[in-house]
């Protein structure tokens, strides 16, 4: 009974999520893990976004509104944009998912850094396009390299802003040298899910070209200093013609009901936002000291989370410091080899993680 | 700065969903509204539903596990089928959309009835795809003239049972002959998203196909009789080898952790679905009784709505209704120009849409 299937679906390799908690605790026997792996926000959700999760619980037997009104206009406050430049996912994933439907044709191009956001080159491959990877310079996009990149072919150029997975920030100055460069014929997709990490003095605004009508799309998400990854919101802020065919392609009732009204209620709450990033920065720096205490490079981040080089099989020591309880990404399947990525948590959860690698790289 | 766009995806016409409550109030400066629109459980989600709910609202900012463990359990049990025949989606909506993109490239073809469900043909034109639509005979899938219709080209087969917006079952019987016909490079969708409505005694149960690995995927949803539309979850139930392929495709989070949660719930709470039932049918009835004292025609429904023939511009007649603080759905959108589509709410909702009909027909 063997159904025709395409080479290219045949061909998908899916994504490799971070293990689930339970997992880890299932497979390995273990009471007490700490993941730090999903780059998730460990102060959780605003208490205000909490509240109107329970405020919910009894209507979800209503249809989301697909056009999120409160939401839109929430988001559109919260960036200074018109609402009609607004497109709203099941986390910013789908925006990507959207993207690469509406503007990527079999055969069409893609132009993205190596290694990235893995999902650029998942929705991408999904659409039977031709991807194009180009490394990464000090860890860093290299944006002249990848300018030089694009084809006639080429649709969609994706920018991860800070990277996902080095945490590396490309300027403004080095963003407006590169759009300069960039022909009409090709969106440019600045994935900002980290923006609100974000310290860098050059630290680029990509709203402007959005009101200047270029071919631009910016992605947000409230999956990571929001605290609401478990409720799948995501957004992009793009041109309204562009916005207006996302939002032609997206699916009626994209995102959940619950979702929208934590988001909405977690924008209002700004106070846990500055909350989140001042315990970031904390860790972050915890982090640095150790890591040199432990005698390893690192990749300064603009992120919730960092790049170590452990000079060693990322594998390895990331089922060892599983076996101890703690969950992190091993580089191996993000394109670093000997690199671990690692979340920034709360304090306790950063000690716990740093006396777990200190233990594994001295056994 | 025109960027190229596919003629297929600048020709989409998104799905027009049944209105909001809060936008029909605001346009129409009502404060007393009455949705019946969408088939929504006018009893709402089961109380363990909204538990499991409020439950969660501190623990969003942790990713859903993709594989949805707790629930798929669950519906494993429900439905008597091995866990691995599962896929879940954002609503099964999304399942529709996986099965488009995974089963169907541009070109190739599907055939569906007409008319049925949007969405069908909606996901399937995004894949440039092209569709057979096969019209109802007695406002039932004529399941004859849908296997005539196969041609080499064709992928997919969409029947929903019961169908949308008519109502209708086809029968075990007619399904068995059905299935005789469909040769093996044809995947039938079997959407039974109305399925716990149902009370024919030849209600066909298409396990045994997949069971029996042939090329069949049974749909089901949590946004009908479980009452949760708005946190969008529905499954798929297939042969491992299409489940897995499906599973391959979709997005890592795909379902919101608060929506699995809730789900696993409901899945529990049997005695919420009986309730649901028994008032769909005493609300049903009703319509019956009054439909043939205002001289209506109506299709005799397997579902949570029906369609009764008001014999005037549908249109005009969901307006009027709407002004008097009742939503239903106008056939014309729908392929039954002088139908209504009606949900079976609460019994002082429906007596609300009696009293509103038999205002507008006497006008």
């Amino acid at each position: 009974m063997s159904l025709p299937i395409s080479e290219h679906i045949l061909a998908l390799r899916p994504y490799q999520p971070g293990k689930p908690i339970d997992e880890v605790k299932r497979e390995l026997g273990l009471t007490d893990v700490v993941k730090l792996a999903s780059n998730e926000n460990p102060l959780g959700p605003s208490p205000l976004a909490a509240e109107a999760i329970a405020a919910c619980a009894h209507g979800v037997s209503i249809y989301p509104d697909g056009n999120a009104p409160a939401l839109r206009a929430a988001v559109s406050e919260l960036v200074s944009m018109p609402p009609n430049t607004l497109v709203f996912g099941n986390g910013s994933d789908e925006i990507l998912h959207l993207l690469t439907m509406t503007f990527l044709q079999p055969g069409e191009e893609t132009v993205q850094a190596d290694p990235s956001f893995a999902m650029y080159e998942i929705y991408a491959a999904q659409a039977n396009a031709k991807i194009h990877r180009v490394p990464l310079t000090h860890y860093t996009h290299n944006l002249e390299a990848m300018a030089d990149a694009i084809t006639p072919g080429t649709r969609l150029l994706f920018i991860a802003n800070p990277n996902n997975p080095t945490g590396t920030l490309v300027t403004q100055a080095e963003v407006d040298r590169f759009m300069e460069r960039v022909p009409p014929h090709v969106l440019v997709v600045f994935d900002e899910a980290y923006d609100e990490y974000v310290s860098h003095a050059d630290k680029p605004d990509m709203r402007p070209y959005v009101r200047d009508d270029r071919n631009v799309i910016i992605l947000r998400t409230f999956s990571k200093a929001y605290g609401l990854a478990g409720l799948r919101v995501g957004y992009g802020i793009a041109p309204p013609r562009i916005a207006e065919l996302l939002n032609r392609v997206r699916s009626p009732f994209n995102v959940n009901l619950i979702g929208q009204a934590a988001a909405a209620a977690g924008v209002v709450d700004q106070e846990h936002i500055r909350r989140a990033v001042a315990l970031n920065y904390e860790g972050r720096d915890y982090y640095y000291r150790e890591f040199q205490r432990l005698g390893l490079e690192f990749i300064p981040s603009e992120a919730n989370f960092v790049c170590v080089d452990v000079k060693r099989d990322s594998k390895e020591v990331f089922e060892a410091l599983q076996r101890l309880g703690v969950i992190v990404r091993a580089g191996a399947g993000l394109g670093l080899p000997t690199h671990i990525r690692v979340t920034v948590g709360t304090m306790a959860q950063n000690e716990r993680f740093i006396a777990a690698l200190t233990a594994v790289l001295e056994s």
